[in-house]
């Protein structure tokens, strides 16, 4: 394909980028990470943020010179990515199923540290074996099942009885338990999240124990999510917080209770910059971005700095505005605003590239170089 | 970025393509090729599919071998991947809104045919000046508000008025009405859809006639989709229907009451491609397509071949499918099944690659150049 198009060029005002596009406000995010280090001050734990929220090599890189021990990916061909791009330490903080994709995990623990998540005998041996005939040895974590109703084997015996398998498998290296809660993370209280993360640790709490009872030591345990951090954190059990959509503060995860928890207040730094591509209606205006520009999977984005303007409806190409005259003057046509994506991390999937802006200028163009790696 | 991975490969067999993958069945996209122009068979109408479903070049060459005038576009840098693809007549039935979009806009109006929708007077009057600049003459359509409660100016006076001032534009070359009504593609029922299309008819045809009776003649009455294309197609009014999904046939469209409408029966042609990645839960299995597999803005996919499974979850990298024990065996770890879209155009966008599969087996593998294509 010859045709090559930026929404933006360096040194550009925001006012002249295209639009749609996806926009990074360079500050707001250097404050995110900052509250997230505040937040974990003084607590040994280590922070290996997830890259699938923001599949950008720039950010990964941006988190490990301040102090991530490395990245999680949820694809062997995001890894790939990221190892392309010099991030040498990568968790994939899920199951690797399928003879291509465990060759590929193999080729890349060549060249890097990558571990793996299972909560299967029949894929841990299936993954022993290709790391036998290539001459490596993978790290994995058992992926232990804690209230995502997801991936993960159960707790206690059937995690022990993987554990058992894997420890006699030379070709992997038993490392201990990924137990992450993912419905936890968008429980809207902090008793709601305080009851299902304090299950899960307690879960882990007695895996672990029953697996040191055996003679089987996790050096890593590892979870949590923006919304629960402070819990996984605070619990002597977990060894490394996989945080992702702190950087970027979604409108889906800005419904939490934030103020009751202690929680760091994390900004909105990720926005879709949109025009009003018609003004025909009567009550309404249309947006140019719609579905393949924001996912609407955690609800509409949100119009920031316009509370009378509200995001009803999104077709492929259109999102339609419902605007209120008694709080604001009509939006003129070509007025260009900012929507704060319902759910960032499919968002961030449909764009090629983010838009760096500080002071209202465009000061980088940082390629989202993982978009659309699914194998 | 260096690492760049395909699914597949020309002459593997399905079994052998990585997950998840979009695939293809060319035989059944063939049928509904065939089955569309069955249903048109006699009727003078051109056919004009719309590209923003499949955002692919070799799709668009199959369109115009089989006798398409060109292709619809939404975007003015969609119709530039297809340009340089070879493609030379496409209207993009949306409006075009910014210095920039009209600046490419005229640019590509150098090298081929390219025409565009307007609803607004200061729109018309830009795209206007930019095309004098440029030194072309861009064919315009006045997007009519039939029913869709998106873009479009009113019906009657208010398009007259802006049809009088286009006319008057040396820039820009009037050519007729654009009346598509979105919302009555997935009306259920035939009864509903008739209503809505009849009412749409009679708006589009009164306005016509009234622009007719102040000297100004519509060349072009574009509209239609695959919900109500024979509607349309029966009215003797519109010239040039803009179908796109009828291709694919998603599972949203599937819900249409296709029985008592007379429509053709397309078959599902496109699938997300996915593996059984997680058997560890108790009722459920893990497939590895999730919201960056498969758009959920019209519902879940559905589990083809399998009734007893039935798709309940996604998330960003996960589906969890619920399995009835009393209709199907458990599923092994490592199954690969085919799921069937609930949205085909935001769900082929998420792809850089159609995989195309004829006999079971992979004979070709298309790029979905204008992926991403948003500007």
């Amino acid at each position: 394909m010859a045709v090559s198009l930026s929404a933006a060029s360096k040194g550009e005002s925001l006012a002249q980028v295209d639009t749609p596009a996806l926009i990074l406000d360079l500050d707001v995010f250097q404050r995110n990470c900052d509250r997230l280090e505040q937040a974990l001050r003084g607590r040994a734990i280590q922070l290996r943020p997830h890259a699938k929220s923001h599949k950008c090599p720039e950010i990964a890189k941006r988190q490990i010179a301040r102090g991530a021990v490395g990245i999680c990916c949820q694809k062997v061909s995001e890894a790939q990515v990221f190892a392309d791009a010099g991030i040498n330490d990568i968790l994939i903080s899920n199951e690797v199923v399928g003879d291509k994709k465990i060759a590929r995990l193999c080729e890349l623990a060549k060249s890097i540290h990558v571990s793996v998540c299972v909560d299967h005998l029949e894929n841990a041996s299936a993954i022993n074996a290709a790391a036998l005939a290539a001459g490596v040895v993978i790290p994995v974590l058992i992926g232990v099942e804690v209230g995502s109703h997801r991936c993960g084997v159960a707790p206690g015996e059937p995690t022990l009885a993987l554990a058992h398998a894997i420890v006699q498998m030379p070709g992997l290296r038993f490392q201990g338990l990924q137990a992450y809660h993912g419905p936890a993370q968008h429980m809207r209280t902090q008793e709601e999240r305080l009851t299902a993360i304090g299950r899960a640790i307690e879960l882990t709490k007695s895996t672990r124990d029953l697996l040191a009872s055996h003679g089987i030591h996790c050096t890593t345990i590892a979870g949590a999510g923006t919304g629960s951090f402070l819990i996984e954190a605070a619990s002597d059990l977990y060894t490394e917080l996989q945080v992702g959509s702190y950087i970027f503060m979604d409108a889906d995860y800005a419904r939490n209770d934030w103020q009751t928890s202690g929680m760091p207040r994390f900004e909105h730094s990720l926005f879709v910059w949109t025009s009003v591509m018609s003004v025909a209606g009567d009550s309404h205006v249309v947006v140019d971005a719609g579905l393949k520009a924001s996912s609407v999977d955690s609800g509409m984005p949100v119009v920031a700095d316009y509370p009378g303007a509200k995001f009803v409806k999104a077709s492929d190409e259109h999102g339609v505005l419902a605007v209120d005259p008694k709080q604001m003057s009509p939006l003129p046509l070509g007025t260009k605003l900012k929507l704060i994506p319902g759910h960032c991390d499919p968002t961030v999937n449909l764009y090629n590239e983010l838009i760096v802006i500080q002071n209202n200028a465009v000061v980088d163009i940082w390629p989202i170089a993982a978009r659309g790696a699914l194998l």
